[in-house]
């Protein structure tokens, strides 16, 4: 709690109560060397920077197993919450400070890692560091994408926080090369607070599907056009976004959203000609993905010759869902027996880089109760008491699976 | 039409074949060029520029009598069409054209006017020119304004101009120095293309009242919250749009757009939190607006209790309607007869300068056919025959006020 209280200082924005720690902040870098300090001088683990900048610490590497692998990121979005991924990389110090000051002695080397760029930010790209990693982007993709805001390249971004982008390419692991990997996270909703528990066994995390959608009506004068004549770009994509909403009532283990709507040309006089929304949309289940998007398609045609307006969808993003390993998910429920919790498991609805290491490894995810189901926001919580219990169950799944796994 | 011909090639966009003449920009500058050459060298009108830098030409300005005031505006939207504006102020210069060379004696001295910035613009004033003249801006409201993007201050931009910004206040005229005020305008709307008729009066401008409404929902993860806890500002906002369309419905001479709109976070994976958007709300009748505002209640009423969300509303605008004179009507309606065009009246759902010269004097609008009622686009159209009907009727008006008005 010490250190985590410490890390609550970094990027803390004195105004709002949250943390502004995104990718290449002030917030970000500060971590990073609080990170390496405490990594290096309390912890005294090796540490190593890869080209894509994530923060690795070894311990006991000489061993002749292959490591078992456990973290989260330090990063944030902006005005985030002190909990998201900052707890993961905490809990996992935690851990071996634990082993060290007990003398266990483990038949795997333990390496811990704090991922680069995690959370959505201006370069457009989430689980930057973890994607590197498992192939899913390479040098190429990297020195396509800039700042949003500033233009500045990601690959200098992730220089100046200690990576070497002209090696990005190098950074790719192989899947050989890891026993498992563990990260603890906080839930991000409301399930466990709702039962009043504090641990739960992720099995499954979301696929994210992803399309830009854009409305072509007719811009047209605000006074002079009469109601049967306008072709009201907004108006159109409204109805859109309510019968989107509606999807979530025909499919109960999806979640859909339009997050992002932009309205052209957007002038108070003039009836909108354009609008561009973004739909998110999450679920474990590929059968309800593919029901839900006939039910788009079918809102999409109604609206269009109602309404008299063109509207044209592009897949942006078609992220599968990802199970957890199943020797994970036993050995966190025997941990949950153990530490006198029940065992429940449930499905991430957030993406989290343990979906990309899931491709290199037996990967598995603990979450604790978020209260009242806050994230990205100040308002973010966990109880101590449930952290405490998460770490505790950490430990135990740890121990189990480096006695199990060869 | 040659002087309407050149006036087009001043500020086009040659790909979209729209007009770029926005206030301050180099298409209104040049254009202001143009318009002095003409009028000095071919017209021999005395030239002066007011302190709001409108543009006045006059001709025989040495007789008693108080001067007939006529034209518009030289300045278009982005990419706007090449008829807004400019028309009306070609077909003044071809009536004082006509009255040179027809030797015609008139009782009361011509005054030309193209007026500063009567367009939507990047300052967030429409109307600026008239509006300082009849006294509903001062200077201290002048130098309030900035370009919202480049952050110049409109006072720059009207001394560049020609004007003189630290007399606006002189600018502002006197209600006892006019004998009327008349201003060619073309319809920009559909009224007299479904008639296919040419030419009408017009009798009132309309109101426009103007609300800025903030729906404030609570942002959250697209992923884990589900439907029952979301309080989502976008599907809010979405709602609301659509029950306001539908006022329409309910009031059939009023219009009522939301042109813009915006959405924060805006994030693809975070539900809205907070929806801002803008109410253009336009009739020529009070109890139309009245019932509208009534109407708007119940919807926002509903709408926060249904979804959980808060919202406020706050007065932007509201601009009455302005009547035009009746002696300027009749005239035109003696002039319609003249010229065997049947005599059509209509209200003016768009705002014009002519709503402000009506606080300083009588004020009269002839309008001539839309093409499709397509306006402030590249599509704006009207036929050279119906020009030509438009540009005999205003002579003929100009001659009866002429004899008529003291």
């Amino acid at each position: 709690m010490k250190h985590f209280a410490e890390l609550s200082q970094i990027g803390l924005n004195h105004t709002t109560g949250g943390i502004d720690r995104q990718l290449g902040s002030i917030g970000d870098k500060n971590a990073r060397i609080w990170l390496k300090r405490i990594w290096k001088n309390e912890m005294h683990l090796n540490i190593y920077i890869d080209p894509i900048a994530n923060l690795w610490g070894s311990y006991s590497r000489h061993l002749e197993n292959k490591p078992i692998v456990f973290g989260s990121h330090h990063d944030s979005v902006a005005d985030g919450g002190k909990y998201d991924g900052a707890m993961g990389v905490i809990i996992a110090m935690e851990v071996i400070q634990t082993i060290k000051e007990n003398h266990i002695i483990m038949r795997h080397p333990l390496e811990i890692v704090s991922f680069t760029g995690e959370e959505p930010n201006s370069y457009l790209v989430s689980t930057l560091g973890s994607k590197v990693l498992c192939g899913r982007l390479n040098k190429d993709d990297i020195f396509k994408l800039s700042d949003k805001n500033t233009g500045q390249l990601l690959s200098k971004t992730i220089d100046l926080l200690g990576g070497n982008s002209q090696k990005i390419d190098s950074a790719r692991l192989d899947k050989k090369l890891m026993t498992a990997f563990l990260e603890f996270h906080i839930e991000q909703g409301r399930c466990l607070f709702n039962q009043q528990q504090s641990v739960a066994a992720v099995t499954c995390i979301t696929g994210i599907y992803r399309e830009i959608i854009t409305v072509i009506g007719e811009a047209n004068h605000a006074g002079t056009t009469h109601l049967e004549n306008r072709k009201d770009a907004l108006c159109a994509a409204a109805q859109l976004c309510l019968d989107i909403e509606n999807i979530m009532n025909e499919c109960s283990h999806l979640a859909i959203t339009v997050g992002k709507l932009k309205v052209k040309p957007g002038a108070a006089s003039v009836i909108p000609g354009r609008v561009i929304l973004t739909i998110d949309m999450r679920t474990v289940y590929p059968a309800e993905k593919e029901k839900a998007l006939v039910l788009l398609q079918k809102i999409v045609t109604k609206i269009s010759q109602v309404r008299g307006v063109r509207i044209e969808r592009k897949i942006n993003l078609d992220q599968l869902e990802m199970p957890m390993d199943s020797n994970v998910i036993n050995a966190m429920a025997d941990a949950f027996v153990k530490n006198e919790q029940p065992v429940i498991k449930m499905v991430s609805m957030a993406g989290h880089d343990a979906a990309n290491m899931a491709r290199l490894t037996k990967a598995g995810m603990l979450f604790a109760q978020s209260v009242d189901g806050y994230s990205h926001c100040p308002r973010e919580y966990t109880a101590p008491k449930d952290i405490v219990i998460a770490a505790q169950v950490y430990l135990d799944t740890l121990l189990i699976l480096d006695k199990e796994l060869e």
